[in-house]
């Protein structure tokens, strides 16, 4: 595991040398400071996004004190009152003291205080949760992750009122139950809380914070670098299959925040943990660049948190929405409230990006801090710009040397393509190596299906990941890429995927027009090369851009492939015939295929299929280069689906059979639309007549695309040198072409 | 069929005694005066939402005129290139009238000069339509019905420019195009133009409407009266199996404004299509307003044209979409363009409603007329009130006497119930009496299918009616009713459904927290009654209102009963252990139930069935006093659906075999919410532990609702009298009731 040699040595250096002062210690000192809280009381009733947000905390926290305080003994899973209502006591006493510090009204120190002394009274003597799931159970909720989630918010509710309790009251609360859940959650649970991992993040993290309000130096020791001595043994799984503990492994924050960003600020498991990881990420590092700014947290590895900031907003639709790489739940944006930090605090200790504020507004709240303050104050004076997002390459790997996921955008998001090339992406990661999901502004046009759960729906297993999670949505079939033989990439273990990641081939996005993508995966299926390039390409003659996709694949074997595209909407018509069964049968029997109807089954009448569908209002047409022994199937999601976790969705799939070397050249072609209100259809049809591979060896691929104007556009990717000096020449049918770099576009 | 005989009458004195002067004639007259347009001008640049609205049209019109003008030989159907093209001709020569009018720019009228030319030049040697599928087939378009349009449109631009030609300009036209084409549509077909239907007022107000131009008397009668002898045979269909000609028939504009509207405004084919005929009626009207004002055709049967726009606009859901009641397409608003005019029209005619300026407002167009003018300075000076849709019910029938559609909604749209208990709804009807839909604010939570067509969309069907609008969209099982026997009612015949009506049995919004509606049906099913019953009540212990559901039949003989409830939205749980097949097969062979696949089958366990689902991030639950002989159903759409014409939408079904008299009583109980944002989930289970029937018999049926505070409701219904006067004594239980009126509703 060369990968974290560095990371290992520079710990090593950090644990060794650098001293950590004690401060003379002042309250409140971590999200927010006596100056800060100052400005902030100073700007009361003049900045309308901030008083906004305090109006709004104030109402939702003053329903709660209304309510009355309860903090019942646990037992539900997330779904459940127990679980709510824990999560939610953290939640309000957060803001409650951010309200207390603000406003300087008792009756919020009060709540915090008496909800502190319940939860102390309650923790003495409490058991280990009694839902027996996870593999590091929590004591207030069903697993570790959420008792830290607890501390991190509460330290913060503690930290507000730590000057309203007397030296005896601090005492008992810190004896009682601060210091010994922190030690619950760490040296009770190492497994848990020494890993890489989102977890460990927040249980470092809420180590860490009340350590840093408790000025306790050994918790804070262990915050950082973790458990010196942690008893586990190398190659334990936790519930979702990932390692425990991996050889030469770190732990602690510091560790966590160096392996799983790369230095653009991927995080390796996707966006949706990235989101969810950011909030103990962003508030333990503001805790510690308050109170020991000297480790210049925010500035670990050249910024990368601030960084992963600006690459998280990035990895997000017109919408705002997340894309639902790996596990990740669709509908996640950065309207979240974990953003809402992210974007005030990467503003105020980052550039002060103007371009940040018009997500502040969007958001419509800010953070009750100095960062929250200086944001709404940005918007207040004018100085917001727009976010306008331009394709972007994000390398994965602590190194940034593990692939990594590409945006392809077109004008103002009129056309996103997301590209993984990635690594595994720890255990939330899909078997799914160079899959890609296209947008249309923020709707989908081809899909990433996401997670198979109800986060937090107790009724759908709890609330926790549902079987189909592993049966279907981390298949490799449930993807938008290749699968052989109908088996899935890295025959889905986790051991394995985990060692290999795709290598990017180029990336290109000089010319808006043609922009390019391409990237291997050599390990996927042992023996087998694929060679996927993807180029958005805008036409003159086309009314929008479209998206070029070949899929090069050479394999020592003959082989079974079958590439599925899970566009989104209404089958509108095709180009070639297929019979429709009368009962629906499952596709296979195993690797998610058991999960997919056969809805028709056809061959290629022509050797450009096309299959155009109606989604969201709007024309898409798939143009493929098809032989006439390929099998076209419609399928649709649903069979051995009991319990209805899966949604219905639908799949255009190219079946290429008996097949060593191959291409699979398409076009994803969006093109009209439709208005049920004033019911006008435009421009409904595709304007591609042809789609032909023209050549195809070890060195140059290239694909012609004809269109009913009769004009040819020609795309040449030279497969084995992406050198972009390398000068080029080749024949294709009569003409000759020449050129310098790793591809050539014309339109003819 | 006593139903038209009062129409019939009207209409005669109508022929026989009114004086239809004949003034002199100045232009334009239809739905702009000289006066008006001086208003209009005078106005210009102070009135912000006019200003907007001209500025758009012209900026439309403007690029149609830089494309230049182009009539191509009619050949195609909806979808095609030839009808979209002569569609968008009539509609920009229209708006181009509009702008020469007020602008008096001279390139709106020679634009509209030029075109008008050159349809005169192809006009008179125009074969009829090579499509052959109409039964009245146009010239320009497939269907004469499409042509009306194009005349209804030209004659304004023709209005618009009259002043600018030439006498003998004007003769050529009227010669070799206007009159020959109105003689088309009229007397060339009669099948057509001498009915009553939507498609005959598109005719006869075409013909109106040149007549009223062209100051042409003969032409204006037949507009008003129809053919005098059209040689119809009684009996025969059109495309959509409608009758042609019946018994008695009477035609003519007039006749299609008596008969159709009910006296409450309710257009009998449902809002789709009142919709799409409201702008015959209302621009003739308005032509006829301003030309003939002694005819009084505003005021025509005490008003009933604005009061349909008033009716149409309360059938709307709190998105502004229609109820897709009989043949209507999804997504069909208030935000077309008819009801722009609409809207405008009524105001000024009307009682000038400030209500309706918010519809206007929420339009963002006005209409380029007066009218428009009005509407837009209404809202510039702050005459604006909300448009508050409160529950309604209409009656359907000429004399309001053939059933109705009644819309129960609580609070601001919170929760809408739409039941139909009407006519057949001429040939755009379902057979799906006492069917309802139910809405929380726009979401659909159960669903009306609507029709199984894609309009205009050429893919699919040129445009036109699928076969899976007779196999699937009319059919019973398609609807929230009941099916006997797998049976469509009135055997899916429309003969004699058109000979049948539902009765209402009880409307009541007196009290807001129990609103009741209840009619009942005799012939859908000879020998079978059903009598149903819905009620909005919100309940204090409830977070949201609820719907219950109680459907009583009795029948002659032991029957299968069917009862679908077509939710939105995915499974979540449910009470009750079912089969869930590995493959998937047809429900049945025919009457819609060929293409429904069966996902699951089981029994209840208990006597109260709940099933609940998620949509559109809210909780829902049904619950329904099952039997344990029930079968339970989940269904999924798409069997026999070789082209994908159907969307893949679910029902819970209830089964009861071999039973003539039951009640199923069930109650739809809206509760909670997701955020994907926030991934909090808040009260996700129902509120009801037990639903019962505790009496059933001729007289009474009584209702019992628990919920899981222990608290009790009761809903008991007077099954045979309905007299509000009357005072009913009941034992239910152990306790005995006492209320005067239908029905009593109780909370212990």
């Amino acid at each position: 595991m060369s990968k974290i040699k560095f990371t290992a040595l520079l710990l090593m250096a950090a644990t060794i040398s650098l001293p950590i002062t004690v401060h003379s210690q002042e309250h409140p000192n971590l999200i927010m400071t006596k100056a800060g809280i100052e400005k902030v009381r100073k700007n009361l009733g003049t900045v309308p996004l901030f008083d906004a947000s305090v109006a709004s905390v104030q109402k939702e926290v003053d329903a709660e004190i209304a309510l009355g305080i309860d903090t019942p003994i646990p037992k539900d899973f997330s779904g459940g009152y127990t679980h709510q209502r824990h999560k939610l006591n953290f939640i309000i006493a957060q803001k409650a003291g951010a309200l207390y510090q603000i406003l300087e009204d008792e009756k919020y120190a009060k709540y915090i205080k008496d909800m502190l002394f319940q939860y102390e009274a309650m923790y003495k003597t409490l058991p280990v949760h009694p839902q027996e799931r996870s593999y590091a159970r929590g004591k207030l909720f069903w697993q570790c992750l959420n008792d830290s989630n607890w501390l991190v918010y509460m330290s913060q509710a503690y930290d507000a009122i730590y000057d309203t309790l007397t030296k005896q009251e601090r005492d008992t609360l810190e004896n009682n139950l601060f210091r010994p859940f922190a030690d619950f959650i760490s040296i009770g649970n190492p497994q848990f809380y020494n890993r890489v991992h989102n977890h460990s993040t927040w249980g470092n993290a809420a180590v860490g914070m009340i350590a840093l309000v408790m000025n306790d130096e050994e918790l804070l020791q262990r915050a950082l670098y973790g458990i010196e001595d942690d008893g586990l043994e190398i190659g334990g799984r936790d519930n979702d299959g990932g390692f425990i503990k991996v050889e030469g492994q770190k732990a602690g924050f510091l560790a966590n925040l160096e392996d799983p960003f790369s230095p653009d600020g991927y995080y390796t498991e996707g966006p949706y943990y990235q989101r969810y990881a950011m909030y103990p990420f962003l508030i333990f590092g503001l805790a510690m660049h308050n109170v020991k700014p000297e480790m210049q947290v925010f500035e670990h590895k050249d910024n990368v948190l601030l960084k992963g900031v600006d690459a998280l907003l990035n990895l997000s639709d017109a919408d705002g929405e997340f894309f639902p790489l790996n596990d990740g739940q669709k509908g996640m944006s950065y309207y979240t409230a974990s953003l809402v930090t992210a974007v005030d605090i990467a503003y105020q200790y980052g550039k002060q990006d103007p371009a940040l504020l018009s997500i502040a507004e969007k958001q419509n709240n800010v953070l009750l801090n100095e960062a929250g303050l200086l944001v709404a104050m940005g918007i207040r004076d004018g100085k917001t710009q727009p976010f306008a997002k331009s394709s972007i390459n994000l390398s994965d790997g602590p190194d940034g040397q593990q692939g990594g996921v590409a945006v392809l955008r077109y004008g103002n998001e009129d056309l996103t393509a997301v590209f993984k090339y990635a690594a595994q992406g720890l255990s939330h990661g899909h078997y799914d190596k160079l899959s890609y999901s296209l947008y249309e502004k923020g709707d989908e046009v081809l899909q990433d299906y996401g997670l198979a759960r109800f986060v937090n729906i107790g009724q759908k297993g709890g609330g926790n990941y549902l079987k189909e999670n592993k049966t279907w949505a981390k298949t490799t079939i449930a993807h938008n890429t290749l699968s052989q033989n109908e088996q899935m990439h890295f025959a889905g273990k986790y051991e394995i995927g985990s060692q290999h990641h795709s290598e990017l081939y180029l990336y290109d996005d000089a010319n808006e027009n043609v922009q390019v993508v391409s990237a291997t995966e050599a390990n996927a299926y042992p023996g087998t090369h694929m060679h996927r390039t993807l180029a958005v390409i805008k036409s003159a003659g086309f009314e929008k851009p479209f998206l070029l996709d070949i899929l090069k694949v050479n394999s020592d074997n003959k082989n079974q492939y079958d590439l599925p595209f899970y566009y989104m909407g209404q089958v509108l018509s095709n180009n070639f015939s297929y019979d429709s069964p009368a009962i629906l049968k499952p596709l296979g029997k195993k690797n998610g295929y058991q999960h997919l109807y056969l809805e028709g089954k056809g061959q290629p009448a022509t050797t450009s299929t096309q299959f155009s569908w109606l989604g969201n209002g709007k024309y898409y047409t798939l143009t493929s280069a098809t032989d006439v022994s390929d099998e076209l199937l419609l399928t649709r999601l649903g069979a051995d689906d009991p319990d209805f976790n899966l949604r219905r969705d639908a799949a255009f799939m190219i079946r290429r059979k008996d097949s060593d070397n191959t291409v699979f050249a398409s076009v994803i072609e969006p093109h009209g639309s439709y208005s049920p209100v004033s019911e006008l259809s435009v421009n409904s049809d595709s304007h591609i007549t042809e789609l032909k591979v023209e050549l195809d060896n070890n060195d140059y691929t290239a694909v012609s695309i004809n269109d009913v104007q009769g004009n040819s556009k020609l795309f040449i990717l030279s497969n084995n040198n992406a050198a972009p000096s390398k000068q080029h020449k080749l024949k294709v049918g009569s003409k000759t072409y020449s050129w310098r770099g790793t591809f050539h576009y014309t339109e003819m």
